[in-house]
């Protein structure tokens, strides 16, 4: 979700798969080597180049600019933007393609020589403050390493990661004294009055400890840290930059002086001072959200110098990624590489070593028995990243998520799952009760390990609880009215999808009566679809349709959700066949798909809504409510089209580069779109237990399951020419239809594809090999 | 300390002590019975007249006005002030006496009828707000309750305490809805930012949590609380009255209602409905420094409804009034058992049921094997109320207050004991390190309980911090350089007596090496004295003392600390004898005495200055730095002139009235020295084991000492005409010395005093009887 509309984008240069398998002359470089971690760091990925480890706490990012009165703030969501001349200093929390600005916490820059700036400065004035300015190609990344030539600093930094520490490495040009300087004011974005408090001290043994309690995206948001440099002080200097404070109290130890061992505030800056360094100096920094003891546990939980560290990070993530092998042309290996390497940080580890973690109540919680994990981007990753990490990484880490969801309904002051919850906080940003499809896919794909039946009880829950979203309304009328609630038509059918995963769930654990609740409200979409112009509309509390209606409109408080009628009248997922057979069938049903993504955008603007990229036609990848349509065309009986639109999408919204995401790659759903559609199949419906075939992007790949087992893909044939499905086997067996199960994946085995120039118009046409719906299944 | 200098103050009426034993015709009331809580809420004493415990964490009580933008705000300290014509509601938290705002937090006010104001309104404006007028005569206060109707609530409001709880019950007239307003913005006192973050919540079970975290006279400094009223709520309301927000972030369930059943925030105000009510309402609270699952502990710690927690608390004040049996005339015995209940609630219980508190460093510790107190107001009460609370206290609640020092100076950021703590947070006011002579009077008393050597070392680091209050400088020149260090006269000589009191802990501790470097440092005292004017003055780095020099100057960051040459130059209690030799003896100290006291203040305006209250001349009983200065007069040998000086600042400086104290109580300090004045000694020097005797000013007291043996005081013929000692005998046998003993005390027995019309020039006049000095200790 979220990100700005950039014509400049449509022009994004197609993939070139000409060249084939035939130029793997040696052994491919491996997963880890494949990843560019500067992907979605320019254009609208929102992506950082920084050092994490897999679902690591901290993400330790080079951080260009983090004001907001400079220029947009939104360009800078993660910190970082390629195109920028200076960096402003190192941080140790990044969201990894939010389409919101928040963290930044812990802004480190070296500084060399006698003067110690303590404000950033203007990038257009070199050094007027302690940012540096540096040269591109000195920049280097991979997973859990970043390093950078910076140049008015005269001095190297190189950053990597674990699971809760950062460790930065600095070599300063020798000859002038080495400093850090620590800018607790510095945050994604700052601005006047988001620190509600801070404070940093000098312990007797030299860690330095501190904590920032924030307001910004999330409210009052606790944070603290642990460091400890390789070298000793020689001296600091602890400086409050706040203007005016109301009866403030009296001063301490630090009156008239700026040494002393603590300082509390608003708006401070610490000034570290290393003295002339015969070798480089390491920081060490660890944090956690219950408190500074807790910081310096999880400091301690890791030990190891900066290369040992790193040499940690790299072997997880080797592990990680090497669940995947695939084999494809060198541009296409780092797109998807690189993909799962973004697809493996969120939701991120947040509970302590010891399993404290501050939880959606403020509170302070124990995680018994599981990792707390945070950082839910739900709206965008119930759709393929969730499904994605059930596929690639252990049953053992989706049970934490799933615990980790309940543990926050049990906290929260709503009884309700979370929605967009980050840092344990809850957000409240976009709609529906996302959490649910996660659960019950999760469930429904045979993980274990959490109380299914709590589980199920929080998903009713959270579907129930009348303030939330319209719910009320929802309840009484079957749909949301526009006159009551904002982006009611939305709301409307992703909360009726909702629903049918927790019927879904229900009927697993044979829960008939709650099945058949939420069965009969799975229904709900057709409330607020409106036949007559075949689009999905808002409709008021009496009824009627709003007017007038424009299916083109994006706007903030509209009857959609970041989108228009174009964009949500698809989101039906659980029920495509009945929409379709609304809109008068399936010739109908491909006419409007078609209409939508050959859509004469040249008249409209949209500019002024954020998170509108990557369009084609009314078609907008850049933003998920259109993830999973190019998929449609197979419920009308054409997969041939889903190939074709799968073609021109992955030719035209990823590349290999920087700007090559045309849209915030949101957590990881982005990302994991293209490892789904690369391998040829996709989950359109999470809790159907289906994956909608589509068409391969790579030669080969294997994946190795949670259960041990291996997938294999094989696309035999493939070529820029050859780009339609002609065969399809499993096991060698033909596969008429145009999905694969669960259960065919993860028992193992061999999907193989022929590929060939033209259509194939008659594979998985029949309706019995047409994926899921739910009235074609016999509900409703 | 701290209090405004109010003219009419100077007319107080004196006692009169005519009506003398022969009125008591049947038994005295209790000890309980003879407090009255409204003794200092007027004038200059900043006393509170609401329900507290003994030493309990809740001080639930009447909070007249909270904002200091309509008058000044340094009246209202303790939030009540007797004259005010209306009430704005009942807050938990109140200091008793202090010269400085903050507290008053979690203030709740009944509303009767259909509209709920949300704010105070106007005082002057009957009905503008939640806020109510009431009648003086309905109002009734004992120790641990208070009550008072509320004309326009038309609600009777009754209040009582337990240790981490307060009750309210309120008795709605019939016929209206019943509601609570419970409004976290208002704070002692409320201005804008205030308030760094608050929060609300309802649970399911109806437990009502929150948090504030105020930024006051102690910074980011946290407070939970946990509500359970007696009855169902009906409805309510969260409002949040913030008006410009910048990037809050998103909205949760709340958007556009107000029944959410949470709400943070910055500005926040809770309506809880009840309806038709057919019986009182009571009202639960509990406080936490921890979290809301403390709060909750601490309320599930003390069961029982209103009538039960009030029958404990009460038999708390018996208990603890009941170790002093006095009898007096009315208006003295009702000063005095105020006076030893206002003794009896700081340092005050602030560590959870579970031994969990925020420290000074702002985590949360653990207090193994005592209960954590805090509210250390120690400038003002090393000098009695501590020696006090070693004579009417368990041994075990004043090891607990230096257990609470000792732990804080282990969580201190800068590894010093506490200034001046409440709430576990520094506030750094005031000067001096007088957790020092506390610690050490109590171990050299005989209080054990804790690691003296861990003690030791502790004071002698606090001595030894070097950013603290120019110490760099004092260890470096043996004295504070003004031009380094602001209040530099005071603080040099007050260093040097904590010092004395660390060289008599460690010699006691046989650590020859400590003593011999503080009783070094104990003489530092005449560094700073100029015997050529006679004053303790304030020295350049240079050595010279600084110009011009003016000894009736009172101003804020002056030489001195809330005084001026003619009070601080008595600051030498541990080497009195010293004092007068450099002023040239004895006749020429009485003769200053005597000048300072038969000062002519017609000419001098201190109507700037806080805390200049009770101005006898230049001495000021209002303010703590002349404490001790009356039974100076002893040590020149001249006791009957101690004796006359009492005699005139007790008639003119106490009143069993609503302005009866003429200055601030600090947390006790006033009390206690009225206390011990009244038993006829007086501790001049804690950490010299010695009480000064003066004259007693009740016909017989009985103290039962925590060792449970008995010390009698007998003022035999005592009248306003016998105001002088003639005799002294202890167990029987004549005591010639100007001083008692604190062994002779402990062990028990009779101190009888024979008063007579004129003055006994003969005894204790001899050198030998006269009190401790340390160069006649022959230290130095």
């Amino acid at each position: 979700m979220i990100a700005s509309f950039r014509r400049t984008l449509s022009a994004l240069a197609a993939f070139s798969l000409a060249t084939g398998p035939l130029v793997a002359q040696t052994a491919p470089p491996s997963g880890y080597a494949s990843v560019d971690p500067f992907i979605g760091t320019g254009g609208e990925g929102h992506s950082f180049p920084g050092a994490v480890a897999p679902f690591g706490m901290v993400q330790l990012s080079p951080d260009t600019d983090t004001r907001c009165e400079i220029r947009a703030c939104y360009p800078h969501a993660a910190g970082y933007r390629y195109e920028d001349p200076t960096i402003q200093g190192f941080s140790m929390t990044h969201f990894s393609g939010a389409g919101h600005s928040d963290l930044g916490d812990f802004l480190v820059m070296p500084v060399r020589g006698d003067v110690v700036p303590l404000e950033p400065g203007d990038p257009a004035t070199p050094r007027s403050g302690y940012r540096s300015r540096y040269a591109k190609q000195s920049e280097t990344a991979s997973p859990g390493y970043y390093a950078v030539q910076l140049d008015d600093a005269q001095t190297r930094a190189e950053m990597t990661a674990g699971t809760r520490i950062g460790v930065q490495r600095y070599r300063f040009t020798p000859g002038a004294p080495a400093h850090l300087v620590l800018d607790l004011r510095s945050a994604l974005y700052t601005y006047p009055g988001k620190t509600l408090w801070s404070s940093v001290r000098i312990r007797p043994d030299g860690t330095i400890t501190g904590m920032r309690e924030t307001r910004g995206w999330a409210p009052a948001r606790k944070l603290y840290f642990a460091m400890r440099p390789s070298a000793p002080l020689t001296g600091h200097g602890f400086f409050n930059a706040e203007e005016k404070v109301p009866y403030k109290g009296f001063q301490g130890p630090s009156r008239g002086r700026d040494d002393a061992a603590q300082l509390a505030g608003r708006a401070l800056v610490a000034r570290l001072d290393f003295g002339l360094l015969d070798r480089p100096l390491e920081v060490k920094v660890a944090l956690s959200s219950v408190d500074e003891d807790g910081a310096i546990a999880n400091l301690d939980s890791e030990p190891g110098d900066f290369d040992a560290i790193r040499a940690r990070t790299r072997a997880a993530w080797e592990a990680a990624l090497g669940v995947l092998q695939i084999d494809a042309p060198a541009p296409m290996r780092t797109s998807v590489y690189t993909a799962l390497y973004h697809s493996l940080m969120a939701p991120s580890v947040f509970s302590d070593t010891d399993g404290r973690y501050r939880g959606p109540d403020d509170q302070v919680h124990r995680a018994e028995g599981f990792t707390f994990h945070s950082t839910f981007s739900l709206w965008d990753t119930f759709r393929a990243e969730h499904p994605l990490l059930l596929l690639v990484q252990p049953e053992r880490r989706n049970a934490d998520f799933i615990r980790s969801l309940l543990a926050s309904q049990q906290a929260s002051p709503f009884g309700i799952l979370p929605v967009w919850q980050f840092h344990g906080r809850e957000t409240w940003t976009m709609i529906g009760y996302h959490a649910v499809p996660v659960i019950a896919d999760a469930y429904l794909k045979g993980v274990r390990g959490f109380d299914a039946d709590a589980a199920l009880a929080a998903m009713v829950q959270s579907a129930s609880y009348g303030p939330y979203g319209g719910l009320d309304w929802y309840m009484r009328l079957g749909y949301v009215p526009i006159d009551k609630e904002p982006e009611a038509a939305s709301k409307t059918v992703e909360y009726a999808y909702d629903d049918w995963t927790i019927a879904r769930m229900a009927r697993a654990l044979g829960k008939a009566d709650v099945a058949a609740t939420f069965e009969k409200r799975a229904g709900n979409w057709r409330n607020s679809f409106d036949a007559k112009t075949g689009f999905l509309r808002a409709r008021l509390s009496d009824g009627s349709f709003r007017e007038p209606f424009d299916p083109t409109a994006i706007n903030y408080g509209s009857d959609y959700t970041e989108g228009n009628a174009w964009q949500y009248s698809w989101f039906v997922p659980h029920d495509q066949a009945a929409m379709f057979r609304l809109l008068g069938g399936d010739a109908a049903a491909v006419r409007k798909l078609d209409a939508m993504f050959d859509f004469d955008n040249s008249k409209l603007d949209y500019s002024h809504a954020e998170d509108i990229a990557g369009l084609i036609g009314q078609y907008i990848h850049g933003n998920e409510p259109s993830h999973h349509v190019a998929y449609l065309y197979g419920f009308a009986g054409q997969p041939w089209r889903t190939q074709e639109r799968l073609t021109q999408i992955v030719g035209s919204q990823y590349k290999p580069t920087p700007d090559g995401l045309s849209g915030n790659d949101d957590l990881g759903q982005m990302s994991a779109w293209l490892v789904f559609t690369a391998l040829g199949f996709y989950p359109v419906a999470p809790g159907s237990n289906q994956y909608v075939i589509g068409r391969p992007f790579v030669d080969r790949a294997v994946l190795t399951l949670p259960n041990g087992k291996r997938f294999t893909v094989v696309a035999s044939g493939l070529s820029d020419a050859n780009r339609y499905v002609g065969k399809v086997t499993l096991n060698g067996r033909p596969l008429p239809r145009g999905y694969l199960r669960h259960e065919e994946l993860v028992a193992g085995g061999e999907l193989r594809f022929t590929m060939q120039p033209r259509p194939n118009r008659s594979w998985a046409t029949a309706r019995a090999a047409r994926p899921y719906s739910a009235s074609a299944a016999g509900v409703r």
